[in-house]
């Protein structure tokens, strides 16, 4: 699990001299044998990572086993680091109904964990998430990893899952500021 | 909660009798708001129901706070009555990709809680439930419920989705006298 020590910047102030009340996200991206997290602090100017990484479940392993490693790295780094809200990833896109069904148990999972801690939980489509980070809703992965990289000041591009959670959590941090209302009417699940 | 209470029927041996070891399975029928469970105490010659019920969650609830009350119901039943062995359905059948994510999701749930108790899962599909309780694998809910009340000497025909999983768990104890390793290669997840 990476707790990043962030590259220094000059413009960054440190959460304790925020005028704005601080705020933990965690960024969820699910799948059975990869799981994406981010955890990141809301601060300003910009949001500072506390930590990632990708819950990763051997192709050998029974799916049960899978699920219950995502649940419990999820509730420990929940209890730990004591976001007060997730977003996970909306799945729109999926090859066929039995995939459908297995990316739904390993995201069954990851709501369920969120939901238990009492957590607010919000839904953002890919296209919304690479849009608020890239300014772009067709990018490309890797030109997401590498913004989250930039916006998080990180000393390298994180793993493909973890940043699409980071990112997740960062567009978040991006429509507090310009449009909460639009955020909890439409996508609280 | 249902938990009945039996019509005599008088070639039933009480548990303690039984020559075979005891044995406890759950069924269950997952879905996002009227998850069907059922645990039976295998018996000869007929199993036993010891609690069923669907657990209701409201159209107006967020999908969240169903998976939590799912996954609660589950884990009190399971703690209560000590099942080593979880039956659940398998879903062939989706209307379509975002349903068989939302099915996925109440299933995720329920193979967690099974999981994390430690039992056994084994994923059974309708069609062969179907053929282990009533003979016919198209046969309709109604037949399934009406064999489910005739096989375990319940008061009344249950709910569709409770006698669905209590379905589940007697097809697992027919099996288990006759084909076990059928089981144990095939199905368990």
């Amino acid at each position: 699990m990476e707790q990043p020590r962030p590259r220094s910047r000059g413009s960054t102030a440190p959460a304790s001299s925020s005028t704005h009340k601080p705020e933990v996200v965690i960024g969820i991206d699910p799948s059975l044998r990869g799981t994406g997290f981010g955890v990141i602090h809301i601060e300003h100017p910009h949001p500072r990572a506390l930590v990632f990484d990708t819950i990763k479940c051997p192709a050998k392993w029974p799916k049960s086993r899978c699920l219950v490693k995502t649940a419990d790295t999820l509730k420990r780094v929940i209890h730990e680091y004591k976001p007060t809200v997730c977003v996970i990833e909306a799945i729109f896109y999926a090859q066929n109904k039995q995939t459908a069904l297995l990316m739904g148990e390993a995201r069954g999972v990851c709501l369920l964990a969120a939901a238990e801690a009492g957590l607010d939980i919000y839904e953002f489509s890919p296209r919304k998430v690479k849009r608020a980070v890239v300014g772009y809703g067709a990018a490309q992965k890797q030109a997401v990893a590498k913004m989250v990289r930039e916006l998080l000041c990180l000393d390298k591009v994180p793993a493909a899952d973890a940043a699409d959670a980071l990112a997740l959590a960062i567009a978040f941090a991006g429509q507090l500021k310009t449009s909460m209302p639009d955020i909890s009417n439409q996508t609280r699940i």
